[in-house]
Protein backbone atom coordinates (compact mmCIF):
# COMPACT_ATOMS: atom_id res chain seq x y z
CA UNK A 1 0.00 0.00 0.00
CA UNK A 2 1.19 3.39 -0.82
CA UNK A 3 1.26 6.07 1.74
CA UNK A 4 -0.84 8.45 0.02
CA UNK A 5 -3.19 5.38 -0.26
CA UNK A 6 -2.46 4.42 3.69
CA UNK A 7 -3.05 8.16 4.75
CA UNK A 8 -6.88 7.73 3.06
CA UNK A 9 -7.27 4.41 4.71
CA UNK A 10 -7.32 6.06 8.06
CA UNK A 11 -9.32 9.20 7.55
CA UNK A 12 -6.66 11.50 8.09
CA UNK A 13 -6.52 14.86 6.38
CA UNK A 14 -3.81 17.08 6.24
CA UNK A 15 -3.45 20.79 6.58
CA UNK A 16 -3.00 23.60 4.55
CA UNK A 17 0.64 23.61 4.27
CA UNK A 18 1.90 26.96 5.60
CA UNK A 19 3.39 29.92 3.54
CA UNK A 20 7.39 30.79 4.97
CA UNK A 21 7.13 34.07 6.38
CA UNK A 22 10.23 35.81 5.38
CA UNK A 23 13.39 35.23 2.96
CA UNK A 24 13.37 31.56 3.46
CA UNK A 25 11.59 28.17 2.31
CA UNK A 26 9.82 25.89 3.55
CA UNK A 27 11.57 22.69 2.39
CA UNK A 28 14.58 22.10 0.25
CA UNK A 29 16.27 19.13 -1.83
CA UNK A 30 19.95 18.93 -1.59
CA UNK A 31 20.47 15.65 -3.02
CA UNK A 32 18.21 12.92 -2.49
CA UNK A 33 17.41 14.76 0.89
CA UNK A 34 14.66 16.85 1.65
CA UNK A 35 15.44 19.55 4.67
CA UNK A 36 12.10 20.98 6.49
CA UNK A 37 11.82 24.44 8.16
CA UNK A 38 10.80 24.71 11.50
CA UNK A 39 6.89 24.47 12.07
CA UNK A 40 4.94 25.25 14.83
CA UNK A 41 1.66 23.62 16.00
CA UNK A 42 -1.44 24.89 14.37
CA UNK A 43 -5.30 23.41 14.45
CA UNK A 44 -8.17 24.66 12.01
CA UNK A 45 -8.47 27.39 15.24
CA UNK A 46 -4.91 28.40 14.67
CA UNK A 47 -2.12 28.43 16.52
CA UNK A 48 -1.69 26.16 19.15
CA UNK A 49 -0.22 28.28 21.86
CA UNK A 50 1.06 27.48 25.85
CA UNK A 51 3.54 26.61 27.99
CA UNK A 52 4.07 22.61 29.14
CA UNK A 53 4.11 22.44 32.84
CA UNK A 54 2.25 25.57 33.25
CA UNK A 55 -1.16 25.71 31.42
CA UNK A 56 -0.91 22.57 29.19
CA UNK A 57 -0.60 19.23 29.75
CA UNK A 58 1.34 16.14 28.11
CA UNK A 59 -1.69 15.58 26.13
CA UNK A 60 -1.93 18.53 25.32
CA UNK A 61 1.44 18.20 23.95
CA UNK A 62 1.25 15.63 22.02
CA UNK A 63 -1.84 16.14 20.13
CA UNK A 64 0.27 20.10 19.52
CA UNK A 65 3.61 17.57 18.35
CA UNK A 66 1.42 15.52 16.52
CA UNK A 67 -0.39 18.51 14.57
CA UNK A 68 3.35 19.68 13.23
CA UNK A 69 4.04 16.34 12.05
CA UNK A 70 1.11 16.63 9.77
CA UNK A 71 2.02 19.92 9.08
CA UNK A 72 4.95 18.79 7.82
CA UNK A 73 3.85 15.83 5.98
CA UNK A 74 1.62 18.85 3.85
CA UNK A 75 4.47 20.86 3.08
CA UNK A 76 6.14 17.61 1.69
CA UNK A 77 3.33 17.20 -0.40
CA UNK A 78 3.42 20.63 -1.69
CA UNK A 79 7.28 20.17 -2.49
CA UNK A 80 7.33 16.62 -3.68
CA UNK A 81 4.21 15.94 -5.14
CA UNK A 82 3.33 13.25 -3.37
CA UNK A 83 4.37 11.71 -0.30
CA UNK A 84 4.68 8.30 -1.86
CA UNK A 85 8.33 9.92 -3.15
CA UNK A 86 9.65 9.33 0.41
CA UNK A 87 11.87 6.86 0.95
CA UNK A 88 11.99 7.39 5.26
CA UNK A 89 12.40 9.42 7.74
CA UNK A 90 15.55 10.41 8.71
CA UNK A 91 15.22 13.08 11.75
CA UNK A 92 12.89 14.96 14.01
CA UNK A 93 14.18 17.77 16.18
CA UNK A 94 11.29 19.02 18.83
CA UNK A 95 11.00 21.98 20.55
CA UNK A 96 8.54 22.26 23.54
CA UNK A 97 7.75 25.80 25.08
CA UNK A 98 8.09 24.20 28.52
CA UNK A 99 8.91 26.05 32.14
CA UNK A 100 12.25 25.43 33.63
CA UNK A 101 12.84 21.60 34.60
CA UNK A 102 10.07 20.60 32.66
CA UNK A 103 11.09 16.75 32.28
CA UNK A 104 8.86 14.90 29.75
CA UNK A 105 9.65 17.04 25.96
CA UNK A 106 9.96 13.07 25.30
CA UNK A 107 5.82 12.42 26.20
CA UNK A 108 5.13 14.94 24.22
CA UNK A 109 7.50 14.61 20.68
CA UNK A 110 6.20 10.93 20.94
CA UNK A 111 2.99 12.66 19.31
CA UNK A 112 5.16 13.35 15.78
CA UNK A 113 6.96 10.36 15.89
CA UNK A 114 3.67 7.66 16.63
CA UNK A 115 1.87 9.79 13.53
CA UNK A 116 5.20 9.67 11.17
CA UNK A 117 5.19 5.37 12.14
CA UNK A 118 1.50 5.24 11.94
CA UNK A 119 1.52 6.71 8.08
CA UNK A 120 5.05 5.15 6.91
CA UNK A 121 5.57 2.31 9.32
CA UNK A 122 9.15 1.54 9.32
CA UNK A 123 10.36 4.26 7.37
CA UNK A 124 8.98 6.05 9.55
CA UNK A 125 11.53 5.53 12.29
CA UNK A 126 13.56 8.61 12.43
CA UNK A 127 16.40 9.15 15.23
CA UNK A 128 15.14 12.65 16.92
CA UNK A 129 16.12 15.07 19.89
CA UNK A 130 12.96 16.37 22.20
CA UNK A 131 14.32 19.60 23.79
CA UNK A 132 12.47 21.62 26.60
CA UNK A 133 12.96 25.80 25.42
CA UNK A 134 11.68 29.13 27.04
CA UNK A 135 10.45 30.47 23.73
CA UNK A 136 8.94 29.40 20.50
CA UNK A 137 7.70 31.68 18.03
CA UNK A 138 3.80 33.16 18.13
CA UNK A 139 3.72 31.41 21.79
CA UNK A 140 3.77 28.16 20.38
CA UNK A 141 3.51 24.97 22.33
CA UNK A 142 6.00 22.67 20.31
CA UNK A 143 7.94 23.52 16.85
CA UNK A 144 9.75 20.92 14.89
CA UNK A 145 11.75 20.27 12.76
CA UNK A 146 12.74 17.07 9.94
CA UNK A 147 14.74 16.07 7.30
CA UNK A 148 13.43 13.49 5.31
CA UNK A 149 15.31 10.68 2.44
CA UNK A 150 13.55 10.71 -1.11
CA UNK A 151 14.09 7.34 -3.49
CA UNK B 1 27.86 39.22 -10.71
CA UNK B 2 29.76 36.96 -8.49
CA UNK B 3 28.91 36.68 -4.75
CA UNK B 4 32.37 38.30 -3.79
CA UNK B 5 31.34 40.81 -6.24
CA UNK B 6 27.89 41.59 -4.93
CA UNK B 7 29.35 41.66 -1.34
CA UNK B 8 32.12 44.42 -2.51
CA UNK B 9 28.88 46.55 -4.62
CA UNK B 10 26.91 46.38 -1.28
CA UNK B 11 29.83 47.79 0.69
CA UNK B 12 29.75 44.80 3.24
CA UNK B 13 32.67 44.55 5.45
CA UNK B 14 33.18 40.86 6.86
CA UNK B 15 34.64 40.47 10.36
CA UNK B 16 37.44 38.74 11.00
CA UNK B 17 36.24 34.73 11.28
CA UNK B 18 36.50 33.66 15.06
CA UNK B 19 38.93 30.70 15.92
CA UNK B 20 36.99 27.76 17.57
CA UNK B 21 37.79 27.98 21.15
CA UNK B 22 38.09 24.40 22.08
CA UNK B 23 38.25 20.61 20.50
CA UNK B 24 35.92 21.65 17.95
CA UNK B 25 36.45 23.16 14.62
CA UNK B 26 34.87 25.85 12.80
CA UNK B 27 33.32 24.39 9.63
CA UNK B 28 33.91 20.85 8.32
CA UNK B 29 33.31 19.74 4.14
CA UNK B 30 31.72 16.17 3.67
CA UNK B 31 30.40 15.55 0.17
CA UNK B 32 29.11 18.68 -1.00
CA UNK B 33 27.86 20.29 1.91
CA UNK B 34 29.92 22.50 4.69
CA UNK B 35 29.07 21.72 8.29
CA UNK B 36 29.41 25.41 10.23
CA UNK B 37 29.98 25.66 14.15
CA UNK B 38 27.57 28.18 15.73
CA UNK B 39 28.84 31.35 16.35
CA UNK B 40 27.31 34.24 18.67
CA UNK B 41 26.44 37.67 18.03
CA UNK B 42 29.38 40.15 17.99
CA UNK B 43 30.52 43.64 16.04
CA UNK B 44 33.50 45.58 16.69
CA UNK B 45 32.93 46.28 19.97
CA UNK B 46 33.05 42.43 21.14
CA UNK B 47 29.86 40.07 22.18
CA UNK B 48 26.49 41.80 21.44
CA UNK B 49 24.56 40.28 24.48
CA UNK B 50 21.37 40.83 26.21
CA UNK B 51 17.85 38.69 26.22
CA UNK B 52 14.87 39.77 24.25
CA UNK B 53 12.18 40.63 25.85
CA UNK B 54 13.97 41.90 28.68
CA UNK B 55 16.84 44.33 27.86
CA UNK B 56 16.75 44.22 23.98
CA UNK B 57 14.57 44.84 21.40
CA UNK B 58 13.55 43.00 17.80
CA UNK B 59 15.34 45.51 16.37
CA UNK B 60 18.46 45.06 18.39
CA UNK B 61 18.30 41.34 18.02
CA UNK B 62 17.34 41.58 14.19
CA UNK B 63 20.59 43.40 14.03
CA UNK B 64 22.54 40.44 15.99
CA UNK B 65 21.43 38.25 14.24
CA UNK B 66 22.61 39.64 10.74
CA UNK B 67 26.12 40.11 12.40
CA UNK B 68 25.97 36.09 13.05
CA UNK B 69 25.17 35.34 9.47
CA UNK B 70 28.34 37.90 8.37
CA UNK B 71 30.13 36.17 10.89
CA UNK B 72 29.64 32.66 9.71
CA UNK B 73 30.45 34.19 5.96
CA UNK B 74 33.71 35.10 7.11
CA UNK B 75 33.98 31.78 8.47
CA UNK B 76 33.20 30.35 5.14
CA UNK B 77 35.59 32.41 2.83
CA UNK B 78 38.49 31.35 5.00
CA UNK B 79 36.80 27.52 4.75
CA UNK B 80 36.07 27.85 0.99
CA UNK B 81 39.19 30.47 0.20
CA UNK B 82 36.05 32.40 -1.65
CA UNK B 83 32.43 32.52 -1.09
CA UNK B 84 31.64 31.85 -4.97
CA UNK B 85 32.39 28.59 -4.54
CA UNK B 86 28.94 28.54 -2.51
CA UNK B 87 25.98 26.62 -4.46
CA UNK B 88 23.48 27.61 -1.99
CA UNK B 89 22.55 28.13 1.29
CA UNK B 90 21.23 25.10 2.91
CA UNK B 91 19.64 25.57 6.95
CA UNK B 92 19.94 28.08 9.57
CA UNK B 93 18.89 27.26 12.68
CA UNK B 94 18.66 30.28 14.93
CA UNK B 95 19.00 30.51 18.44
CA UNK B 96 17.55 33.86 20.76
CA UNK B 97 18.42 34.65 24.55
CA UNK B 98 14.51 35.26 25.49
CA UNK B 99 12.55 35.36 28.59
CA UNK B 100 10.02 32.61 28.91
CA UNK B 101 6.98 33.98 26.29
CA UNK B 102 8.95 35.80 24.15
CA UNK B 103 6.83 35.44 20.76
CA UNK B 104 8.84 36.95 17.99
CA UNK B 105 12.24 34.52 17.72
CA UNK B 106 11.78 34.97 13.90
CA UNK B 107 11.46 38.58 13.75
CA UNK B 108 15.00 38.29 14.94
CA UNK B 109 16.50 35.50 12.40
CA UNK B 110 15.07 37.66 9.75
CA UNK B 111 18.01 39.88 9.78
CA UNK B 112 20.45 36.29 9.06
CA UNK B 113 17.94 35.25 6.26
CA UNK B 114 17.46 38.91 4.77
CA UNK B 115 21.42 39.07 4.45
CA UNK B 116 21.60 35.95 2.90
CA UNK B 117 19.34 36.51 0.24
CA UNK B 118 20.15 39.72 -0.05
CA UNK B 119 24.36 39.15 -0.79
CA UNK B 120 23.05 35.16 -2.86
CA UNK B 121 19.68 35.99 -4.52
CA UNK B 122 17.31 32.89 -4.35
CA UNK B 123 20.37 30.65 -3.61
CA UNK B 124 20.08 32.29 -0.92
CA UNK B 125 17.07 30.91 0.43
CA UNK B 126 16.78 28.11 3.21
CA UNK B 127 15.08 26.39 5.83
CA UNK B 128 15.59 27.47 9.03
CA UNK B 129 14.33 26.99 12.73
CA UNK B 130 14.30 29.88 15.33
CA UNK B 131 14.18 29.16 18.86
CA UNK B 132 14.04 31.22 21.68
CA UNK B 133 16.69 29.65 24.52
CA UNK B 134 16.83 30.62 27.90
CA UNK B 135 21.06 31.01 27.96
CA UNK B 136 23.87 31.16 25.08
CA UNK B 137 27.15 31.41 25.13
CA UNK B 138 29.28 34.57 26.80
CA UNK B 139 25.72 36.03 27.30
CA UNK B 140 25.30 36.22 23.43
CA UNK B 141 21.49 38.01 22.00
CA UNK B 142 21.37 35.16 19.46
CA UNK B 143 23.73 32.30 17.80
CA UNK B 144 23.45 31.09 14.68
CA UNK B 145 24.09 27.28 13.33
CA UNK B 146 24.41 27.26 9.11
CA UNK B 147 24.60 24.44 7.06
CA UNK B 148 25.74 25.43 3.23
CA UNK B 149 26.33 23.46 -0.32
CA UNK B 150 29.46 24.07 -2.65
CA UNK B 151 29.04 23.28 -6.14
CA UNK C 1 46.33 2.54 15.90
CA UNK C 2 42.70 1.39 15.57
CA UNK C 3 39.93 3.89 17.68
CA UNK C 4 39.10 0.65 19.63
CA UNK C 5 42.37 0.22 20.17
CA UNK C 6 43.11 3.44 21.37
CA UNK C 7 39.51 3.27 23.62
CA UNK C 8 41.03 -0.07 24.93
CA UNK C 9 44.65 1.64 25.98
CA UNK C 10 43.32 4.66 27.47
CA UNK C 11 40.78 1.92 29.73
CA UNK C 12 37.69 3.89 28.79
CA UNK C 13 34.69 2.05 28.95
CA UNK C 14 31.55 2.39 27.34
CA UNK C 15 28.44 2.15 28.92
CA UNK C 16 25.52 0.01 27.65
CA UNK C 17 23.99 1.31 25.02
CA UNK C 18 20.21 2.94 25.52
CA UNK C 19 17.41 1.70 23.80
CA UNK C 20 14.97 4.22 22.27
CA UNK C 21 12.22 5.23 24.61
CA UNK C 22 9.38 5.12 21.35
CA UNK C 23 8.47 5.36 18.27
CA UNK C 24 11.94 6.46 17.08
CA UNK C 25 15.88 4.91 16.99
CA UNK C 26 19.41 4.88 17.84
CA UNK C 27 21.01 5.91 15.24
CA UNK C 28 20.13 5.61 11.25
CA UNK C 29 22.37 5.59 8.35
CA UNK C 30 21.69 7.66 5.39
CA UNK C 31 24.78 7.58 2.61
CA UNK C 32 27.61 7.86 4.49
CA UNK C 33 26.68 9.64 7.31
CA UNK C 34 25.27 7.91 10.31
CA UNK C 35 22.30 10.17 12.87
CA UNK C 36 22.20 9.64 15.87
CA UNK C 37 18.91 10.38 18.25
CA UNK C 38 20.13 12.88 21.16
CA UNK C 39 20.69 11.24 24.70
CA UNK C 40 21.14 12.43 27.70
CA UNK C 41 23.91 12.21 30.41
CA UNK C 42 23.66 9.41 32.82
CA UNK C 43 26.14 7.54 34.65
CA UNK C 44 26.27 4.11 36.47
CA UNK C 45 24.31 5.41 38.96
CA UNK C 46 21.67 6.66 36.35
CA UNK C 47 20.44 9.73 35.04
CA UNK C 48 22.78 12.93 35.72
CA UNK C 49 20.15 15.72 36.63
CA UNK C 50 20.44 19.02 37.35
CA UNK C 51 20.53 22.83 36.26
CA UNK C 52 23.69 24.38 35.53
CA UNK C 53 24.04 28.04 37.44
CA UNK C 54 21.82 26.59 40.34
CA UNK C 55 22.59 23.46 41.53
CA UNK C 56 25.33 21.83 39.11
CA UNK C 57 28.57 23.27 38.56
CA UNK C 58 30.76 23.54 35.51
CA UNK C 59 32.86 20.72 36.37
CA UNK C 60 29.78 18.78 37.29
CA UNK C 61 28.57 19.50 33.48
CA UNK C 62 31.59 18.82 31.74
CA UNK C 63 31.67 15.26 33.23
CA UNK C 64 27.86 15.10 31.83
CA UNK C 65 29.03 16.13 28.74
CA UNK C 66 31.31 13.61 28.45
CA UNK C 67 29.19 10.77 29.80
CA UNK C 68 26.81 11.49 26.86
CA UNK C 69 29.81 11.30 23.87
CA UNK C 70 30.36 7.98 25.73
CA UNK C 71 26.91 6.80 25.45
CA UNK C 72 26.60 8.12 21.59
CA UNK C 73 29.97 6.49 21.36
CA UNK C 74 28.47 2.93 22.77
CA UNK C 75 25.09 3.45 20.57
CA UNK C 76 27.23 3.90 17.58
CA UNK C 77 29.51 0.47 18.32
CA UNK C 78 26.09 -1.40 18.39
CA UNK C 79 24.92 0.30 15.19
CA UNK C 80 28.13 -0.16 12.80
CA UNK C 81 29.36 -3.01 14.77
CA UNK C 82 33.18 -1.39 15.06
CA UNK C 83 33.80 1.86 16.12
CA UNK C 84 36.99 1.68 13.29
CA UNK C 85 33.86 2.00 10.77
CA UNK C 86 34.01 5.91 11.77
CA UNK C 87 35.42 7.66 9.38
CA UNK C 88 35.34 11.34 11.27
CA UNK C 89 32.59 12.94 13.66
CA UNK C 90 30.99 15.44 11.57
CA UNK C 91 29.05 17.64 14.10
CA UNK C 92 28.04 18.16 17.81
CA UNK C 93 24.89 19.83 19.28
CA UNK C 94 24.99 20.01 22.82
CA UNK C 95 21.73 21.21 24.87
CA UNK C 96 22.65 21.87 28.45
CA UNK C 97 19.76 22.62 31.21
CA UNK C 98 20.64 25.98 32.71
CA UNK C 99 19.33 28.96 34.30
CA UNK C 100 18.45 31.59 32.43
CA UNK C 101 21.77 34.09 32.06
CA UNK C 102 24.37 31.48 32.08
CA UNK C 103 26.64 32.29 30.01
CA UNK C 104 29.14 29.30 30.02
CA UNK C 105 27.36 26.45 27.89
CA UNK C 106 30.42 25.85 25.43
CA UNK C 107 32.35 24.99 29.26
CA UNK C 108 30.43 22.47 29.64
CA UNK C 109 30.45 20.77 26.44
CA UNK C 110 33.80 20.52 26.00
CA UNK C 111 33.48 17.09 27.95
CA UNK C 112 32.23 15.86 25.10
CA UNK C 113 34.54 17.65 22.29
CA UNK C 114 37.57 16.64 24.48
CA UNK C 115 36.65 13.31 24.99
CA UNK C 116 35.82 12.88 21.08
CA UNK C 117 39.43 14.42 20.06
CA UNK C 118 41.01 12.48 23.08
CA UNK C 119 39.81 8.94 20.89
CA UNK C 120 39.62 10.11 17.27
CA UNK C 121 42.38 12.33 17.34
CA UNK C 122 41.61 15.04 14.47
CA UNK C 123 39.40 12.96 13.01
CA UNK C 124 37.42 13.86 16.10
CA UNK C 125 37.30 17.30 15.13
CA UNK C 126 33.88 18.64 14.54
CA UNK C 127 31.52 21.37 14.53
CA UNK C 128 29.58 22.09 17.37
CA UNK C 129 26.62 24.43 18.89
CA UNK C 130 26.41 24.72 22.36
CA UNK C 131 23.10 26.01 23.53
CA UNK C 132 21.33 26.50 27.19
CA UNK C 133 17.61 25.25 27.52
CA UNK C 134 15.14 25.26 30.22
CA UNK C 135 14.23 21.99 30.12
CA UNK C 136 15.51 18.49 29.28
CA UNK C 137 14.11 14.97 29.43
CA UNK C 138 14.59 13.45 32.91
CA UNK C 139 15.71 16.68 34.16
CA UNK C 140 18.59 15.64 32.71
CA UNK C 141 21.80 17.94 32.98
CA UNK C 142 23.02 17.94 29.32
CA UNK C 143 21.39 16.41 26.23
CA UNK C 144 23.72 15.79 23.33
CA UNK C 145 23.27 14.92 19.45
CA UNK C 146 25.68 13.66 17.00
CA UNK C 147 26.17 13.24 13.03
CA UNK C 148 29.68 11.42 12.22
CA UNK C 149 30.62 9.85 8.78
CA UNK C 150 31.55 6.24 7.95
CA UNK C 151 34.38 5.19 5.08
Amino acid sequence: MTVENAIAATGITLPEPPSAGGNYISAKTVGNLVYLSGVISRDEHGVITGTAGLDRTIEEGYAAARACALTLLAVLRRHLGTLDAIHEIVSVNGYVNAVAGFSDPPKIINGASDLLVEIFGDKGRHVRAAIGVSALPRNALVELQMVVAIA
